[in-house]
């Protein structure tokens, strides 16, 4: 990518993404399913611009939306409605109603209480609605304890015990149809035995349901499928689908998948300026124009993404920490960086922020979020104009002046 | 408070505060300072709604901004030029341009290439920067290390020689102009130690530039002081204050003082509707309509916060943690809370949200950030309007339309 020319036309901090590269990890999960009815639903929370939506839908993606906005997203985008699934632990019930009156797929249940306030708005809105329920398996993913969500501790899903109680209540249920199965266990997961645990519980469930005359077409397996970011080694996709399809064994089922930061998340950019080296003592900062608050994983997970100088092959480096503008010592972007000399508007790339990167961003310290650019068939797109400070107190001038306080 | 009411006409979740109570921190600070010329500067940051300013504003106080953004901010809410400050260890050239042209009353200098840069940009265009530097004393605020600042392995200032190199360099440029001295060491600090140390190391700085016949005007000592939370005890603000002044003797000085923290972190409430609850084995959840997008200091900082029902007042209490919707793990606003039985549709308060509170919040999810009413004169006027859908995708839906990607 030509990253001097891209600082030049839309400016630092950017996001720039590989468009092709979202395309090849889309067909690898594809391919990795071919042999069966499947559905990959993108997990849109990790990256919720419409235009990677609507490149996504194209490919033939859905949509595996946590909120009424991501759902509203997935539309503008072209997402086919039958190709939605509405998920999350906190559904409000003007979410519910518009996931109902959309007629999306199915919506992923989280509570039994959460059912029953489904069963009570579709009935009040006399359409039926479409179930899964979303099984916690009690499997330890192995990642991050922010992203973990399949152990009894997590807020997330109902127990296989419960889960088979809720969908008995959903067939005898007027109003609820069951037709999913769900189970989602973490993000970031590079071990594959407890997909292989989680499927294993959540299989067994879905035949144990057939035996009762609980038939469901889609055998959800949730995301969290892992990448790399710096020398983690990601499972293999055939591995992944094998392990599923065993435990599926002879079930006429579509197998749905939940892929976020595996299909987004290497394909980022984020372009930040050199504005200042400075040395406190021996430690040497690299202070750059982007900040936590348009990254925060590095503060936040404690995650780590390569950072490189651009056009300074070969030059001898040293350690660094780059950091941002925010008066906060969480506010870095990588600790211990080996980097080169750098001087004042050089320009730095932080790697593989596809995921997580704009979509956990925020205005903090007044600072404008930063223009997102998509590089597609060797051309560079802008796919969301830069903030600007008008854009910050828009819904605060009106008030200003009304409120006169 | 009302906040039955509130939620009725503003919905929730809903940031509420209480101004007669900013008023009191205010006139608190104020008062500790009084017999001193002092100029107390507002930590923007901390919240910056532009009513809050304002209202600050017409006390007296005056704000320390640490992006172009906030320094805008000042100035639509009616601060003088004369009492803002621009602090930060990155600011831009178009930044430093713009401070300049608005005559604001001194740039807190963080490193050697900074004060270089504002030299130049101050010779381009003719105007002499009135300068402070900050100094980083090397001493331990003993808070969290994110938000910890006077460490040399923080990236914040330059180390006390630096500092007096830099000041003989500002008094013999003919763009620079030496007015203060800066020093802040974190935030939510509780020990009256680390400011006395602080504070002498930069008098004593201050004392032997004067013997170098440069006398400057301010002297800064940042802002920092805590807030009780839970069951911290806050400096008393007379032993802060007589501390600063014991350092200082008989230099003659405005001694400026940057409360963010102080001021608004006690006044403010975020009020938030329960959508279910749920168990997971043993393990009781709240699930609320607020998340870490509207107040992420639980997940990030693992800040306590006080959480209290509205109108439950003696009912029969147990252990529940209180969740947003959020697909994350580290998605909660407290753990471990003593609450009473909940149904859909009952209020919570989560409390001692002034401060880093809405000024951190995003739309992650695609959650529109909440709206924001001030409680004053016994009344409720709203500060800054809820986000719509419309608003969140407002910089990307021309670009789709243009893109065609």
């Amino acid at each position: 990518m030509d990253f001097k020319s891209l600082a030049l036309e839309y400016k630092t901090p950017l996001y720039i993404y590989d468009f092709e590269h979202i395309k090849e990890q889309f067909e690898s999960v594809k391919e990795a399913f071919y042999a069966r009815k499947s559905l990959i639903c993108y997990a849109v929370k990790a990256n919720s611009n419409l235009s990677v939506l609507r490149y996504l839908g194209k490919l033939g993606a859905g949509c595996d939306c946590v909120s009424v906005g991501e759902i509203k997203r997935a539309l503008i985008a072209g997402i086919s409605k039958y190709k939605i699934i509405f998920s999350g632990v906190g559904k409000e019930d003007s979410e519910i109603a518009y996931a109902l009156r959309q007629n999306i797929l199915m919506l992923n249940v989280e509570s039994e209480e959460e059912l029953k306030r489904i069963e009570t708005i579709a009935q009040y809105m006399k359409i039926k609605a479409r179930i899964s329920v979303r099984v916690n398996p009690n499997v330890d993913a192995k990642t991050h304890p922010h992203i973990s969500t399949g152990l009894k501790k997590n807020k997330f899903g109902v127990d296989v015990d419960t889960a088979k109680r809720l969908y008995i209540y959903v067939k005898d249920s007027e109003w609820l149809e069951p037709v999913g199965i769900h189970c989602h266990i973490g993000s970031q997961i590079l071990d594959i035995e407890p997909y292989k645990e989680a499927t294993k519980i959540t299989a067994e469930l879905l035949k144990s349901l057939k035996a009762l005359d609980i038939d469901l077409k889609f055998f959800d397996v949730g995301g969290g499928i892992g990448i790399r970011y710096k020398d983690e080694t990601p499972i293999k996709l055939y591995d992944f689908a094998q392990a599923v399809l065993a435990n599926l064994g002879e079930c006429d089922v579509t197998v749905v998948c939940e892929p976020g930061r595996f299909l987004v998340g290497n394909s980022g950019y984020l372009l930040t300026k050199v504005l200042y080296e400075k040395k406190n003592g021996n430690k040497r900062f690299v202070v750059v124009d982007a900040a936590m608050n348009d990254l925060i994983r590095p503060g936040f997970y404690n995650a780590y993404h390569e950072i490189e100088a651009v056009d300074k092959e070969g030059q001898k480096v040293s350690k660094a920490d780059v950091v941002g503008a925010i008066c906060e010592s969480s506010d870095f972007l990588g600790k211990n960086v080996l980097l080169p000399k750098l001087n004042h508007g050089d320009l730095l790339i932080v790697k593989s922020v596809g995921a997580y990167g704009f979509s956990m961003s925020s205005n903090y310290n007044t600072r404008p979020r930063c223009a997102e650019v998509a590089f597609i068939g060797n051309k560079y797109r802008i796919i969301r104009r830069r903030e600007t400070f008008e854009d910050l107190i828009e819904c605060e001038t009106e008030c200003l002046v009304r409120g006169n306080v």
